[in-house]
């Protein structure tokens, strides 16, 4: 269950004074740090794993060409604060890196923008949601993103850079930064793609054979969508925000993107709605076909009941043992008894025929 | 089911450049695109079919007059860019139009206004609804309308065209613009009015023997209007920034005529809400007359097993094999006993009776 | 039931060009039309019914005079037409008086301000409210309303005209038109207050017997609160327009009265809101009710059948026929069989008393 | 119940003109008029009951000194017309003195501001609220305030007032009205303080033993916290206007007063919402615990069934009459039989323990 | 319960004048008060626990020093008066800063701002949360803190200003205001991070074995997340108000750390209310799994009922004494019932199989 994640990370950080670099988020991510370089103009590309940031340096003091830096795993404080210091960070926006639960946020500073983002994928099994925290920090001629762990979506956004296709060599840094935004708003279509599968599957169990799993199964289904829900929904006004920002690090030219990517981002916060109505439907189908299924048993019981309850009463009549009961003693009772026994029966489930019991 | 649709067509294009002209719709409406030009002033009316984009040029390129192009069918991304070209539309434009899970807007570049609208009409069968994107181009003196598959509601605008009944042959591309967006708020009006009558339906049922069936009925009314609301509701911000707009591309004295359009628009989506509010309250009445069904089935079981389960007793009691039971032996007993039964039966009628539970 | 009747006026218009001037609206209401004008000042009175509007022209061009011209039945496009081309009314305004499924709004044309009400009252039976728009259209010197049949709630205005009671004689067009619109919201009251009485009458069922019979009676109040409160809510915006209109044909003197049926119209708008609520908590007791009386059933059930189905047990047992069953053959087990059975009913009685379930 | 009275106070103006004075309200509040004067200034201090308004006119027309005017009982309109007259009131807030049916308001004219508020109570029986209407009439030296009957929550006000004790005599009328309010505000938390004892009480019921009565118990309070709200929602709006206004019968130095009767007002509403949420989670506990019941009902009937209907076909078989039952004549058959049925009914107990059911 | 711990408090004030400084809170709360100094800058640093205020005043006066003087208990009204005197507190403050049930605000005062924060911890049995008010009076060179009761979470503010860890030495007074609102905010993550362990219990329960102490459980969470809810909501606009405050107190510098804060405090109530939705949820299940437990029984009843009721008639039949039933003396009838009998019952457990009942 994801509840005991949410509040989790937090408390790591909690009484330490505010600026303090302390890495909070999941153990699991946290593998060695891997640092990419691309460096690329129009006519010019390189890219580089370095080994520290250091080696690094030289690409990045290259002028005319646009710089982006990937550092896979925020746990190691001091590289984020070896980068902070190079390129001008302020300790707060520092703070929010490591501290991978930040809601996603567009932050204006004087040199630089710093926008946070949620990267989200399935677990192994399918039936939870992963969240990955990528901060990017916007700067004149440079984007660096920060990922919790190594494995990302922008794999499309290298391929484009190091074949040039599309326009991202020729463009600046926000285009960049605009890029690897709209490559993560591009994967929660394919997110929510999967969960439009998962609803058509819970739609025909409800139509065939609701059962007890079936209420899990919408519940588990409600939950992600409210967590993905809680991640996006702060998107459109951080974008919205972009949009109307009027620092010099976001170009004229890459307003009308900006515009596409919040419309974008409306679409999936649209669709999540949806998603979220249709499982409240289902809900209501499934709460309202257990109701059904009740009325159905209760009705057997009944017919039973009302059908051989008083049949039994009249076997007992008969079995009575009292010395003067002249009917015992005649030929024809006991058959008749039991035609009469018979047409009581079938004239209930004819009465219950008729009453749509049956 | 809808759930689906709803998320699977924008699968495609993730993970290509923002750009890239990649047809996203579904396949079942690719037929050939067909192109179909209107080009008229107060005097002058021509109509045509061309075969190609190029066909087109001519009457395209003549002054004085407005052009209609309507263009049926936006899978073939080829007439989308050559038509992008001959009239300057951007590139993230081309991309929405054929990116047909738009949500109605309006944007407006430098050269254009760009409008999306659904046109909403029920399938086959009458269940379900089907909802196309409309991409309207508005120009200085042209129009350009992209449809998802021929066939249209704009039948009534083409005939005024030809015949110069109304407004439209005196005054220019934005009349025109506003009156195709008029003729698709009419459509909605009549989709609406198949609801009532849906609705009506289903009232009666439950008024006379609601059955599980009707629980789908409703909830199919309730997707469907859930559907069109969400279609519909971001129309009421469109048009409102149609109206504040201060693009030259609209002129003054089609304000009065927009606002009318904002008039409708409410009003579609204020008889949407009602029939929402109707389908919750008829949800309600289901659900209240399952639990009255069981009620009364509960109530029959009572009474049957209240009356003959004592009776049972007794007549089990003289079916004892005790010796010494004196009262077997007089003559009377037996009717007695029969009487005695027959009482409790009677009296425990009336007593429900009195209970109002008969 | 309405839910059709909402939808089905509009269906009349769709396809036609958007100034068409087609009635639409109930046939029911298709009386002649009855034209009468009231011309008033100071000193000044005349009332007049005209057969055609000509009739009515020399009074109209009276200079010094308030005219109120009162149109009766709007389904005759005709008389609309003329008066629209007498008084400069723009075809779109007539479209709108024409079709009566309007919400409540207030437009301002450069000449004119065109006010859309909503007159309502019960229909015959009491079950059932009718709504029928008020067109008003509020020139400098004139007043026109348009009502689709005879009989309004206008008479006490005509009387203070002809008695030159209260202000109205003193006031110019303007006050008139506040006049008419205090009548029709004094109105809104009447209805309310004779919606508090039925709620009466239903909490008293519900205290009493409720049966499946009032939630159908509940469901009917909450219908008719909903239509009445999407045909008022669009009220309280209208006149806010009204009121900060910077208009010329709302003199300054006539602010205070506006803002009085401001505060009127949200006091209307709230008394529903607060029926709404009372009648939410209604149908929460009668469900409730519902299951309490189920539970009522189910514990006589399960009294009756764990009192008597042990003890037939027990007779069951010395029904039986083995040879050797000693205690059927002493004379003291049958009278102590039957205090045992005595006895273990009362002692269920008694725990049953004790469980609060008797 | 209090649903007629929402809407019946008003009927009795409708249709009469917009000004007319007559009274809208309870009769049982129409005690004689009641007219009570304060003159006071930091050094002077005077109190005078006055039979008619006229004998306080001397008092009133003293210059230098603050005038506090009450008015017990609005239904003499003579009174109202003539203190009308002499403060210059316009008709309009004569009316609304008269009609007590005001929402919470503050109206500002050139000469005064007119503020309504409501003084809640309890009625004798402690089960329902009592709405009070207070108008405060706010000129430059004086206020008025009108209550619908004597007895009001000023005394402590009057107190200081005579003793001179706090701010009160030596600050201006404004302040005075401020106190007033800050007065009534007080009343309100005293009101919820009963709420709060009230929903105690509840809770323990729905601890041990709810019962059907609980349900109407918290429904009474539901609704009283609903009239509470809709009387104080619109005091936040109004004392902000107040706030904000610009007149100059607010002194700049009453504004932090103000504010913290806002903050005050925000605080009432704020624990009317928390005792609604409270209120409608003892409804769900409620609610679940007829649930409950309902099945501890249905486990004990089918555990009964469940052991005794097995046992009694036995018992049952061995009453049949067949001829060649061998068994029947084994001496050992019979205490097998019973033991055999003693088996299995101690067994049903201990399968139902396992399951939980016991 | 809480709900009357709500409303008791502001009880005792109500009737008093509104400056009157009167202590509103928990007697529990009322020990010795415990006044304490921090006195700082960049080089100095000297800490003091003064007996009485005027003890604390030499320090007080040292210009150059941020001074940090905290009250531990409001319960004495003359020391909170003389601290008023001394720093020109007004006297609404004096109110507010005894009245312990403000809701937490920001007001601006001409000589300094005045902050209410909520300090939440749980209480021993860890069932309910204790809220204690913590009232901040930030003047140009000095934060006051009233806190209700000693014991609180700012130690870890005190350990950095004694050793001189982090920025607090180096920055003036709004920033040590900053990080003790910091400081709280944090504290409620932990609180949270509580909820979320809870939760995570009560999932577990749900899934195994829900009975209806979980009922309670839940609504004990929802309640203590619903006050919880109610006491930071207002944090938002507070903190809001604050970065946009004009005041010369709060320097330029301070901005981004007060972004930070408001940050913090729009993801504290982001989880409440995912915490909330969590809640709801489990809710919902708890209530089905009820409905489906119940449904368990009655299929069991009906299963036992449907298979031996009517054989029980069977073996009642032959149990008549009829003289003439030839069947009774034939040697192979009574194992040919008993197999029917078997057959039947056989048949039925298949039925139920197939039927998913079993």
């Amino acid at each position: 269950m994801k509840s005991k994640k949410i509040t989790q990370k937090t408390l790591k950080k909690a009484g330490l004074p505010p600026e303090s670099l302390v890495y909070v988020g999941d153990k699991i991510k946290k593998e060695k740090v891997r640092i990419t370089l691309f460096s690329y103009n129009e006519k010019d590309f390189e890219e580089k794993e370095c080994a520290d940031i250091e080696e690094c340096l030289q690409f990045i003091e290259k002028k005319n060409n646009v710089k982006w830096l990937n550092i896979d795993g925020v746990h190691d404080t001091r590289i984020i604060e070896k980068i902070g210091g190079l390129f001008n960070i302020h300790s707060l926006t520092q703070e929010d890196i490591l501290n991978t639960e930040q809601r996603p946020k567009v932050e204006e500073y004087p040199e630089y923008i710093y926008i946070v983002f949620k990267m989200i994928y399935p677990d192994g099994k399918g039936n939870e949601l992963l969240f990955e925290q990528i901060s990017i920090v916007l700067g004149a001629d440079y984007v660096i993103t920060f990922q919790e762990a190594e494995g990302d979506v922008f794999d499309p956004v290298r391929d484009r850079m190091r074949t040039g296709k599309g326009k991202v060599r020729t463009m600046g840094a926000d285009y960049l930064a605009y890029l690897l935004m709209d490559t993560l708003v591009d994967n929660y279509f394919i997110i929510l793609e999967s969960f439009g599968e998962k609803i058509e599957d819970i739609e025909e169990i409800l139509l065939t054979n609701p059962q007890s799993g079936t209420l899990h199964k919408i519940h588990n289904l409600k939950w992600n969508l409210l967590f993905m829900r809680k991640s996006l929904w702060p998107l459109r006004e951080a974008i919205n925000n972009l949009i109307r920002s009027e620092s010099a690090l976001v170009k004229k030219s890459t307003f009308l993107y900006l515009r596409d990517l919040y419309d974008h981002t409306i679409r999936v916060v649209d669709i999540i709605e949806t998603l979220r109505d249709i499982t409240s439907g289902m809900l209501e189908i499934y709460l309202s076909s257990i109701s059904n299924k009740m009325n159905e048993v209760m009705k057997v019981l009944t017919i039973i009941a009302t059908i051989f309850i008083p049949l039994t009463l009249v076997a007992g009549i008969y079995g009575m043992n009292f010395e003067f009961m002249p009917e015992l003693h005649m030929k024809w009772t006991y058959p008749a008894v039991l035609l009469f026994m018979l047409g009581v029966g079938v004239g209930m489930v004819f009465y219950f025929k008729r009453k749509k019991w049956l």
